[in-house]
């Protein structure tokens, strides 16, 4: 008998629907680097209506949706991209837009709803006037985050990323939005994706978070630009042949599981609530816009760390973000039962901590802080 | 109904079997990003197994493959590789190593029978001293390329390949098999693939080439290289969620199709023996060692382009190697029929060229020189 | 007649004096990529003596200094070095640490006295645990940069950085210092300059700033690391031949001016106390610790742009920080009377701007913000 | 009493002259990265007009004005650059191109006289059709080296040059030329320099080398292009402050030392003529165009480090290229007499090694194949 395991530490961790699965055993493949798989073709124009851009190009992952699009958007030596200091970008790409793509990240503030304040956004662009001239990068890209990550999962909203995309376009600058949960962001806003996106020269769409998808990314943006991208991906080997049986998955995730992304949202808010409640917990409700939860744990004698250990005994994994402060994120596979069998465990969990009966292996010194990577 | 269409531009374009297509339905899959896929982890264990190495990592495509092992047997600014002026990484890989990787290439020149001179290679390290010290970059890898394209698909022996790795091993330098058709060469040589790879510290692999996964590729090498790899992987976005399901189908395709390699290479016999008898035709039919036939157009009416195009419209897809030269893939979705269907197609397009009764679109002057990128 | 110009841009701008002029018109010279000159030798063996380190390394300029330091004690694909957000290698480089190094900048906020705090800097220190094993790129390098620009030219104390050295030394990490102006701290602190930097693993030196050597710049630490930079210097076109020419005269200056370095910073308080005394300026006396003076400007009919051309009318030369201030640089060739000229002059600019007689070419918009490059 | 050497390593080993040294100390300077230096300002009009270029810059050597000149004309991710296989940027640069840059280079066979066959420069051009449009880098640039080291310092006609330029422009590329020693070849061709770099988009002209100045190179091109370089030259670090230092002494050097490089090439032959009398030697007289000197040792007792040891300790200093050859380089401050003396020694040195009684330390076993990075 396998025991069910309430995995919420990210929503990269879906399985594969039955759908999906067949899908995968049923789908109309060919040479994708011969251009000539329909199923991949089939996928990405969808993406590309969905997103209102003229075409789109399927990738192994969101790394590379946002690697691919970054450099594409900045092919010339001595580029510079405006991001959000707690971006994914930023903090947990391992840099590949400067190691492997020579870009100069240039980083704005996050403020705690994910937005990067307009006016130092137009502080940050480089002017190459007088000494300038010489001794800066030129300015080339602007990235957003939608949902952003490190804020909670919250969203930008449609009037904020236009505005955003005025400043990019009156200094000549590209827009690409890092959108992984882009579609949970147009739920929780009630905005169909393509608006939210309108402003954006390049998104990168994540199909295998919160929709479900095995593997995969899309990015979307001009048909110049994805020609540009298709041959981007395949210089850094993300050219797939019959990458149709993939797509055929993916494509079932898009057209099933956007529809349940406001019943994660849901129950994130019952979970939430229910942390609320826990009196070692402090959790922010107005930060919960969509599946994910994270809470800080004010009582001294409990970490992350411990609570995770407990829990996954009780075999509820979650994922420290610091050393005092936990993630909790929310997919299509969480049902109601699962968010009250995690409050449940969560409580016991503090009592035996509390209690001294726990006991804990290789425990870390809170040196995981920000340590998500999805 | 559909018309049979014989693809022999590339093994690449094989169509998933029926058991791969189950395999992936049914396949157990997790988050291989947080290590936890188990049919990833079964395949990459089997790859390592059967070439002999510590461990083994999946990668979506072969050109990913090679970046991932070049740039991680190349990790320090100044690197040069030394490599074969015809190799698939030199020629068909965008120049990747260089434009994405900072790794300098120093070609040596190939032999009609994909090696190079051992003096060549020898004479080509670089020594650090005297004004060497300052003014070269520092040799760190060499790298074979088994089966060989640009050769037709000629086979390096393993006295050949353990001389390079004694090479390498005394000047301190590293040794990577670009093996995208290593089963092949091992096939016709008659050597296991963990001897034929014995010498060299990592290695590609690819499965979607005469094994006929949809998608994907290993390396494989010792421990420290993998980890190292992994990382890399991550940053190029190669890193996959449920990649499992990929994974499953390459696992039958390694299970079930080295098997059928040998009658690969058989019926490449047969095409070229055909193919012999054209008079219009040159075949060296000595290079043909495994699934490549390569043929050259002595008659001057004929072009390259011309009689592929024929050819398209007689349901045989085949690839101009320049203007004057046709490249024929092999692979076990090939039948005798389908061989026979082409040599007979191919001297109805000769006559038909000859004839002046063919037609022609977009003729291109030849300057598809070289493109083959498979 | 030469009419005096008052050109307080930078302390990059002094003209070499007589004594440097015979200095490189005498100079013993020979060849020294073949590593045998010996005035450049004499002056990096001084150079090595002063900073207390094993060796050093003469380099055209303090960017190259910087570029060099850094990409040798980042010599690995996928570094990662924490600097200050408003640092000089961050701002004023062309990126060139990211466009042509491939390594990660990750900013800390400078405070307005060019510090980091410590637990900021510790907070940016990755750890390779969990997600991020494969998230995250590696730090690493930690950069100072003291005197900070910036911060208008504030010192970093011995303590501070002796913090910073032990955070480095505690994570495995390396401390760069950019010393552009070392000997202003240290003449401003009263602490020599060896005891200054002796936490730092590698400094760069500039000798054309305050020190008055018309060009060079000095990268000084171990043996080993010296040995490594002076390889990547040929690499980047740093090695010069007969390059003693430039190190007797960057010897005179570091004879020479050192002791002057007082006296300008005597002078930059003199300054900042006639501008205190204009009432449509603001001016932060206790920022002026070294040779530079920033001031704001309060009253909304004047801006940077208009005040710097009225002076340059009068042969005063200054440059714009943003729309609303001014930097003024003090170096050894600005005498008292030029510093009683230059307050002179200013008054007068303020008065005429204000009656609105004063006429202006090409007026930016304030797009100047930050454009200091020196 | 100090010993006159004759230095026959390289003509980058000449000192300044007393010319050079009065113009070094009278020169009249600025801030050359804030565009007021006179002085470099005239070298730059100067070697402008002498190439018949729009513009030109000064670069602290000859390695930065190749990484300038190849970086500028490939700006963007994804270029490859087709050059000699044993061109100076190819084999003595470090790999900057790659390492640093990240272009990608493809080399074609230098023939003996430094020429690239004209059919091979044009099979290696890409053409993004079919696969290639996926597998290829864009190859942007083709280089030339004239005089080429390699071939001993043969110069390329102004018609094959011309020829290359109109491959390069009916192809989309550019061509740059490594004028290291371009006068050399003007010289040794008669014809102005201008028509020999006519039909390159860029030159890159060494100053330190037979025209005898301590440090510096300068590149040529349109206005655009010096432009695009001077940015870059301000990344790699390559811009300096009073730089009308170096400047000064450069113009000397070109006013005083063109005309007298004929005579370096009529001492060459004359050290040539002699080589060729000692019965131990191989000297091919047809290849001495210009100030090099190869010879090979056909005597098995006799190695190029054992012969260049033994000349040390007469004061002739010399270059091994390979264990059994060695490089002379005549410049101007090579007398007559230091030829015949030379010539004198190397016949001495034949005789005591073979005599058996020359004693050596640390002979390398030949390692130091073509080890010229001058």
């Amino acid at each position: 008998m396998v025991t069910k395991v309430v995995d919420l530490r990210s929503d990269t961790v879906t399985k594969p629907s039955e759908a999906m699965r067949a899908a995968m055993a049923a789908a109309e493949v060919d040479d994708d680097v011969l251009g000539a798989d329909p199923t991949a073709q089939r996928l990405e124009a969808e993406m590309a209506r969905v997103t209102g851009k003229e075409a789109a190009l399927f990738v192994p992952s969101g790394t590379m949706g946002n690697l691919v699009s970054v450099l594409t958007q900045c092919d010339t030596r001595g580029s510079e991209v405006i991001l959000g200091d707690s971006s994914h970008i930023h903090m947990c790409e391992n840099g590949g837009i400067s190691t492997i793509g020579g870009v100069h990240p240039r980083t704005v503030r996050n403020n705690p709803d994910g937005t990067m304040d307009i006016d130092m956004i137009v502080a940050a662009i480089r002017h190459h006037v007088g000494a300038g001239a010489l001794h800066y990068p030129t300015t080339r890209l602007i990235c957003l985050e939608n949902t952003h990550g490190r804020s909670g999962g919250k969203c930008l909203s449609v009037e904020y990323i236009d505005k955003v995309g005025q400043v990019a376009q009156s200094h000549g600058l590209k827009l690409h939005i890092d959108g992984a949960r882009i579609f949970n962001a147009s739920v929780a806003l009630g905005v169909p994706v393509d608006k939210l996106v309108r402003a954006a020269d390049s998104v990168s769409v994540c199909l295998s978070k919160g929709l479900g998808a095995p593997v995969g990314s899309v990015i979307v943006g001009s048909k110049a630009f994805i020609e540009k991208a298709r041959i981007l991906r395949k210089t850094l080997g993300g050219g797939m042949r019959q990458v149709g049986v993939l797509c055929a998955a993916a494509y079932v995730a898009v057209r099933d599981n956007i529809g349940k992304l406001a019943d994660d949202h849901r129950k994130a808010k019952v979970l939430a609530d229910g942390l609320k409640k826990i009196k070692q917990f402090t959790v922010d409700l107005t930060s919960v816009e969509t599946n994910m939860v994270f809470f800080d744990i004010a009582d001294p004698r409990i970490t992350s760390d411990k609570l995770c250990q407990v829990l996954e005994r009780r075999n509820v994994l979650a994922m420290p973000g610091s050393s005092k402060s936990v993630r909790l994120v929310i997919h299509y596979q969480i049902s109601d039962s699962d968010v009250q069998y995690t409050l449940t465990c969560i409580e016991k969990a503090v009592e035996e901590i509390l209690s001294g009966n726990a006991k804990f292996e290789h425990l870390t010194n809170g040196s995981t802080t920000n340590s998500y990577g999805h």
